[in-house]
């Protein structure tokens, strides 16, 4: 019973078999290959008009790399204060813009909204005092299991476009997202304003892959540079290809997500019988948080169920000193006997 | 007939069927499972010795880390002007830093000498006007097929020791180098005076794998928050691990660097045997650099063979109008047969 | 009736008297000159220790400078959200310092506590995932006026010494608090633990001169270089160290301070009469915040009288919409006369 | 006798006046004020065409703001492989710059060719493997003495503008440069295609004053966040503003350069007198080099004369072991008595 992360189950077999495959023989490096070549073309269909793709291997890494190329160091990105850029990333995100400030804004759900944004931005009133805002990331699928619809993306990006400032889709879940939705990769990106998009591929059934990707091609342009001189530009490149191949071949990437998603429901539908426990938000993608009391949630782990408590600070009204605020992610790989499993160890409480 | 380079090959079947075994369920995230602490365990044996290991995915990466963790933006770390770090890295060692000034001096054979090193370090006569030199940056093997031997390394840390300075090994062909000289690996490092090591896999059959290896234990201190700022840190980090237990499970690696080695002998050997063709410096690892006729070169590039140019700059004499300096690298998966077939090509000239 | 800033006003007589007396013949550059050395000279005496002291041009360069020798851009410096580094100085600490994350915390009258310091650091338990706590930055005066004691700023040091944690003071009006608190220097420093200190003299009478100043003399060890690389060593350094010698000379700095300190209390008295004003917090130092009618703010600024309105962000309580939050800050140059003026132009109404 | 450095003399009595005159009442502060403005206006005039002026107060500053304009971390920068921001200024060109290459070319007399500079582009062939060329910077006066003409200037510009890059011009010593041409500064900048330029005050005459001048006015877009961030936002703004002011008044800096150039050759023409010292390059600014034995310049530096060895690396003969390669520069206060002084000390040899 492991919901620690989607990143502690491995790679889907349709991927792992694809890495085998590419093992023959030879291939040019650093991206010439004709897997990683193949493999942007797959994205250019999955998404349905041009764009440009750079292969990376951590999630962590995609981020820092597409604020680089919409912020200089004297910028500033704004986001929600649990995003990953903000609090998870050890500074990444300054290191790869050269200093950008990260503006963490609190919302409930783990969104934030236009309003919140406009009204941030109504404080830029001192000029080069205060850095110079640039863009907006949003992390969709949310750190807390929440969703972006299209129009929520739109209103971001109608708000900041005519400030010059980039919108930024920290996509580490956008599986999640778009099978949550319902919606095509479309509709929730570049038909919403989005410029650029951390693919992720990782949590979702890739060993090491994520993707920049740049809807806007004016960003891209001298973007090979920046992967090149921040170490993630993959001398075996065609790995990362054959990865990115596989995970979008008969939509598999769509198929994980649904499963992953559809875990999420059964285990928060059965959460929800429990009269101890309440989960706060929505669940719309492959993660479920629920506060429960904390004699539970000592009990459980004791047990040997694998999951985090949370930070507590976007529920507005808190949690009791006895309670938790607990995390649990649901991977593709999830077996669903373990949810039935923990339910029914919750109950015999 | 690919000579292009020893990553245009792909992995080793050992190292790719040990991905697939290392596929099965749950494991901790972020370097926290088994087969990761297994890496750094393994690498203490082969070594001899505590040291301190941190799996990346590239060299450039492994290289950017290792020298963050010596100089700070204000310093100066002294290579050969041909050096990866100087010359292929799109400034990914000043980002990493800093900012810190990558100095390269021209030395035969894609080698520099203690001398030259002191020679520069007698120029910084005006405080804080010079950058701070704080270390120097030995590819081992070369990047011209040349090793360093372990007396040739010791005299550097002889050298710049009493001066506060560190020494780096740019290990991206440390198998070659280990393998060529008949060293133990402790020889060539830590014994030698080596405080930080980019102990390379990829080139030498691993998919995509570096550790950057210390040997002096305070630098690795906060490591950790570097490799993670970086984007370095793997989430599913077991497939870093089982690369690198792999790598070395019965000498492997070393296996792997013989054979390559073995056969750029067969191949110089051959080329020797051509009046038309000299090489210029010897041939200790698993590189071969020829200067050869223009012509001749364009009939193997036109008759399917596939190798580089190189910038003769390194050469004390330089090369003809009407001659190409070609670099040829050898893989441990590269067929004798080819090796043997491109000489038969040129002699059929 | 300007009390817009401290550094609406020029340069106190003395000062610019010293530096046409400096005028004369030759002198060694780059800070190799008589009246530089004796400039720190003259600082160990005022504060009663060792010290190392670097002069610089400006505040944001002191404490940019200060702070990159406390953190690595992977570190985190914790201060007032309305910290001058936090938000009036365009992520200069996050380039001096090669993108450490700056924490602001809020907390009534422009001061952070112990308490709310340890608070976060308990927030800090995810290891290389989360930056690492490097340092306390403490404004005084503060931005609000108000001032740390020395028993206050001691319990900070005492709180994050041990977690080998350095104690950094913006100091742009360390002046004004010695003469608010009547302490000495040394009290208010590093009796009290702290580690670094930017001591400010620009808004107190100077031209252009700021001190870092180390009282943790290994933090100075490379700071020369620190400095020289960030363009803040000048090469006529006699003209800052002869500032720096009137700046201290007879106690100039500390009158200067105690008559913009005197004038601030005039003032807030003054103010106080009025029913429709109220003044939040204490006056401590050269600065008033008072909230007043948004319709008696119009009537005063088109009068002439010149002075900012400030984010009410800091009061609890907030002000109504029909309100201003201004601030008044008191020079060693503004008239006496002017304070009265202002006052009776409010009494007008 | 001190010929040591332009910077070893002060401020001329028109600007310590001006800074005097500018210490009345207020002004508003950080580059509101009607100097700052003024010294813009009179920068037009001067350079008859529009340009955007921001004062900063260092010329090290000056360079690395300028270059943070041109090029992002992963670009190139060439110039002489003896120019200020390769050699002089800490890294601070990397800084600044978020860690661009500073790629420096070994060219006689202090000066490098368009030639020269295409040759190195040429090696840029392996795309983002190599950092991006983004500019070319000049140093004029060169640090040899030397000038670039207005035809020398533009071939330069003509080379590189249909490649996307920009020109510098590090002019620290400027005043110089169009003193001894004799041309307009029209002519040696925006005419022969400068960009940006660094106009130093500061060597010629100001206390502490450079000015980053675009001509390129869209790269001047957003630099006020650059300067900001850089801690070179001066508050007391005016101070700066009054020595420019001062400085273009009556064409004082074109005066002062001519009388320090006057100086230069004076000091030249004598020492072309003695038979033991040779001046290599040509005198054409404030500077002279001149190769003499060692045991003279022991006697010289006995006797009280002040002036520094220079590294002999650009002449293409060398020197020999018991010679010495000396710089001496002339100051627009430099007694002319001086000159003839020294002259007399050598001739007593």
């Amino acid at each position: 019973m492991n919901f620690a992360s989607d990143n502690v189950y491995g790679v889907h077999p349709r991927i792992m078999t694809a890495l085998a495959d590419a093992n023959g023989g030879t291939a040019p490096s650093y991206g010439g290959d004709d897997r990683t070549r193949t493999a942007e073309e797959k994205l250019k269909e999955v998404f349905g008009c041009d764009l440009r793709a750079f292969l990376v291997t951590t999630g962590t890494a995609a981020n820092g790399l597409s604020l680089s190329a919409i912020t200089p160091g004297y910028g500033a990105i704004i986001c929600h204060a649990e995003a990953h850029i903000a609090v998870d990333e050890c500074n990444s995100p300054e290191h790869f813009t050269g200093g950008a400030k990260i503006i963490g804004l609190h919302g409930p759900a783990g969104k934030i909204t236009p309003a919140m944004v406009e009204k941030t931005l109504k404080g830029f009133i001192r000029g080069e005092h205060d850095p110079k805002p640039k863009g907006v990331s949003l992390t969709n699928a949310t750190e807390l299991g929440t969703i972006y619809s299209p129009a929520e993306v739109k209103a971001f990006s109608d708000m900041i476009r005519p400030r010059g400032m980039k919108l930024h889709m920290d996509g580490a879940r956008f599986a999640n997202a778009v099978a949550g939705l319902g919606v095509t990769p479309a509709e929730l990106t570049w038909k919403s304003g989005v410029d650029v998009l951390s693919f992720g591929a990782t949590k979702n059934g890739a060993m090491m892959l994520e993707a920049v990707v740049f809807f806007d091609l004016a960003l891209a342009e001298e973007f090979a540079y920046r992967r090149m001189r921040s170490g993630q530009l993959v001398s075996k490149s065609r790995y990362l290809g054959a990865q990115m191949m596989a995970y979008l071949e008969d939509g598999l990437w769509l198929d994980n997500a649904r499963r992953a998603n559809a875990l999420a429901t059964r285990l928060s539908t059965g959460l929800r019988q429990f009269n101890h426990i309440r989960i706060p938000n929505p669940v719309q993608a492959n993660e479920v948080f629920a506060v429960m009391p904390r004699e539970l949630y000592d009990r459980l782990l004791a047990s040997g169920a694998k999951f985090y408590d949370w930070m507590p600070d976007s529920l507005g009204d808190g949690i009791a000193e006895d309670e938790i605020f607990a995390r649990f992610v649901l991977s593709f790989a999830t077996p669903e006997a373990e949810v039935d499993e923990f339910l029914t160890l919750i109950a015999k409480g």
